[in-house]
């Protein structure tokens, strides 16, 4: 048997197998509906392809045969003529007349086109009327036969059709949803060209958005940044275990004040007065000095700041990193580079259907980046700032507007839109920041890292000179007594990554249930 | 030329640039010691070939080539002959008159002896003292030849030596600690048969153990306790992502009390009530509303519970999944399954070394598990009891006693310590468990999961059931309002699959920092 045929023969099988444990699953199921709806309240001798399953038919009472169902994502011209079964929403009905509707089938932020025609022996007009009458957004299994239209579809993922025969509603939508997927999938250039065209098209703005994030993470481009989202940190763990460092879990709820500040959330720790963790920092670095060489950690982080900007949470998700150095502090840099162009070049290479998600609702140019990234000392960036006729305090932070200058001035002469600034001036840096050897006005900043204190003496003066009170961080402190290892790490924000490198303009977009000043829900 | 000379030539070749670049590296920071301490203040022609290296010369100076250093894990005969540089701690010293002394160095657990014998051109007699006077604990640098001893070592887990050329103390420990490594490193066995030899060991209790925690996860066993840790969490995402789950990461600060009950850390979230969730439930739900289809997560949870038991920890790591199920709530347990069966196999056949030292320390037998896990209806797991004389409440739950009971009985019976119990009663199971569609009585129980109830009405019906306020749960309840699949899940903690499968006696053995109602530090 040739290949082809081979393959043939295998669809036809599974074809048949699918059928036969979808109607073996399904029969008993199928006296004709208890409690027959509104729609199908006439007498219809092919009842049984359509209706509502009752909640009580989905507890659980047949086991499934899961090969049986096709990903709306999967569906292509290589399934012209196959029969198919597919779980998805009705995202938009229409009726054509009174025997044809169509509806649009989503499935994790993919689309297909299902037609149900009246037909003898299949498909009845009460069928076509509970297609049409379905409410938005209601879970529907799709049986029906693949078919490829001779015009591209629009507004449809999948450029195939499904001619249905059989249709069940699994789950009711309430009637009237807070926001139409549709309206929440709309680009700005969409809304502006409609406006221009004479048509307004509902903008949903962010708050909207956000009160109601079960809807709103529905649509394709949402689906896409969370599916990325998963990669970044897939790839952040593989690419450490690769280096031999290990995954840590450190403790959220914390004696006293975390790393000081007043960006603290203070509760009550059965009668103790404790905190959330602001970071893991002090805890990677007592696992550093307990001996796991390297470590690492994806967990929350708590900042209880009143930063109502659009890069600022109050709960963020932190992908820490802390190791020890042999001799020098770029190898804590070397492994930011290799980490991030490894994940930029996985995220282009392997997630290109998210990317083209995000893109088609939020078009962005894709991250420019070095196969070896660009390492810019604090002082070069100054003098760049400087000779750009923007003067900054030489030991002082940069602010965002001098940041965005700088990446911008870094864009034009290195055409890149990541690099590591290093040697940042120490009186910016938190007290367990590694003073420079060469100048003391400089520490070795990464991203938001650095080389750290490992002497006690010199830790404790740090904190006191950045006026924490030592005696609540006195364990930490004890942790470098009983011999040290020089070491260094860094922390960044998952959501500002996938921020970063999707263009995105706001920080809530990354964030699946986001938190700040003003939001505590959903 | 053969691979053998080619293999020869290419360790040759990499013992000349390894001692190249470390003599590079090494160079500029050997003027002789500024501050000579007090150990080498005598005129001494060999200075150079040790001493404390000064906090100032570790501030990043020089690029270090971290292929110079050796682990010393991989410190194995094949090396004998070779020069080395290993970086550890100084676990214990030990002097043989004025000309030798014996240090046994260690390194994530791993110890290998190194012996300081004094030599013209290379080892001074005050180089000897200096390694005899180092202080427990101190990080070295130690420059030797690997050499095999006729007779196996003792007391350190590699069976080669190092006859030491150079030592450099990179951090000095305080004199005296807290507790000693070889001290919480010992077996309840050693200490028993030492007793009976007349011998009375230090044995470090849990408390001890857990306030000088940074020193206790140094022995050998902890190493592999949180190595194995990382790898249970790196095979349940693997495994996961391969079956089409995403990750997710859900606010752990929501806004009213969580699941209910009393359980529950309680804090101000910027003039609003707030609390810290109590495990991922609420979200990865709304999660499966906003049609991920699969999601898991890692990470934190909390339960303010007055347990004081060797298995509750007041937070833990929570590893959560979620799924749409198609139609039967066995989908969930065929993930139970695989998942735990494909995890316990890659421990056993991955973790070898890992395993090896957690049992050194606490002996246990392998883990009993069969190929396809046994699923045990609660019923069924009453008859057992039942007919072995325990009687308990068919509707109510198990307690420690009968769990523990039922355990044995499944043991002799199945040949198995890990199975599914499901169909357990409903009135022990948490409001947004799905009924069971034959019985009412019963729910669908999988290690700690369930189908769940998608209908909004019977949530809130359910809800109000277990006295919980339907308002503090608005939004979740709503979220089922706009069509939802049927789904179900499961929770599991991080630390007791860790003690499970390692046979091991409370909980705080497997979590780094561990928190119960009276331990918030360190």
């Amino acid at each position: 048997m040739n290949p082809q045929n081979r393959q043939a023969k295998k669809l036809q099988r599974r074809k048949q197998q699918s059928k036969r444990s979808y109607a073996a699953a399904r029969k008993p199921l199928w006296q004709p509906p208890r409690a027959a709806t509104s729609l199908s309240i006439e007498e219809d001798p092919l009842a049984a392809n359509y209706g509502n399953i009752p909640l009580l038919d989905l507890q659980s009472k047949v086991e499934a045969d899961l090969k049986a169902w096709t990903k709306v994502g999967d569906l292509t011209h290589e399934l012209k003529g196959k029969e198919v079964l597919i779980r998805g929403r009705a995202q938009t009905m229409r009726a054509v007349g009174k025997n044809m509707a169509f509806i649009v089938v989503r499935e994790k932020g993919f689309t297909v086109q299902c037609v149900v025609t009246a037909q003898p022996d299949v498909v009845s007009k009460q069928m076509v009327k509970f297609a049409a009458g379905l409410s938005r957004e209601s879970i529907v299994d799709v049986h029906g036969v693949v078919s490829v239209p001779s015009i591209a579809i629009k507004g449809t993922t999948q450029q195939v059709e499904i001619q249905v025969s059989k249709l069940y509603c699994v789950d009711k939508a309430m009637p009237t949803l807070p926001i139409n997927i549709e309206d929440a999938s709309r680009s700005e250039k969409e809304i502006e060209e409609a406006l221009q065209a004479g048509e307004k098209l509902v903008r949903v703005n962010q708050d909207t958005r956000l009160n109601n994030r079960v809807l709103d993470i529905r649509t394709s481009a949402n689906q896409g940044i969370f599916r990325i989202q998963c990669q970044v940190c897939n790839i952040f763990r593989q690419f450490l275990l690769s280096e031999d460092f290990i995954e840590i879990h450190t403790p959220k709820l914390i004696a006293g004040s975390s790393e000081g500040g007043s960006a603290v959330f203070k509760l009550d720790y059965k009668g103790q007065p404790a905190c959330l963790a602001q970071s893991p920092q002090l805890h990677k670095q007592m696992a550093i000095c307990g001996d796991f060489g390297r470590v690492f950690e994806i967990g929350p982080v708590f900042r209880a700041e009143d930063s109502y900007t659009h890069r600022h949470l109050c709960e963020f998700t932190g992908l820490d990193i802390e190791l020890e150095i042999r001799q020098h502090y770029t190898e804590v840099m070397d492994i930011v580079d290799r980490l991030f162009v490894t994940m930029f070049d996985h995220l282009n290479n392997k997630c290109s259907k998210d990317l083209e998600a995000v893109g088609r609702q939020y078009p962005f140019e894709p991250l420019k980046y070095l196969r070896k990234t660009l390492r810019l000392k604090f002082e070069e960036g100054v003098q760049m700032l400087k000779e750009a006729g923007v003067e900054i305090d030489p030991y002082g932070d940069l602010n965002t507007e001098s940041e965005r200058k700088l990446g911008q001035l870094v864009l034009e002469k290195y055409g890149t839109e990541f690099y590591i600034l290093h040697r940042y001036p120490l009186a910016v840096r938190p007290f367990y920041t590694m003073p420079c050897f060469d100048d003391p006005k400089y520490s070795e900043e990464i991203i938001s890292g650095a080389q750290r204190v490992h002497a006690p003496e010199l830790l404790a003066e740090r904190a006191q000179a950045c006026g924490i009170d030592v005696s609540t961080i006195s364990t930490y402190i004890d942790s470098f007594r009983y011999g040290a290892p020089p070491h260094g790490g860094f922390g960044v924000g998952l959501e500002r990554v996938v921020m970063l490198f999707c263009g995105l303009n706001n920080i809530r977009k990354t964030s699946l249930f986001p938190r700040d000043p003003l939001r505590i829900a959903p």
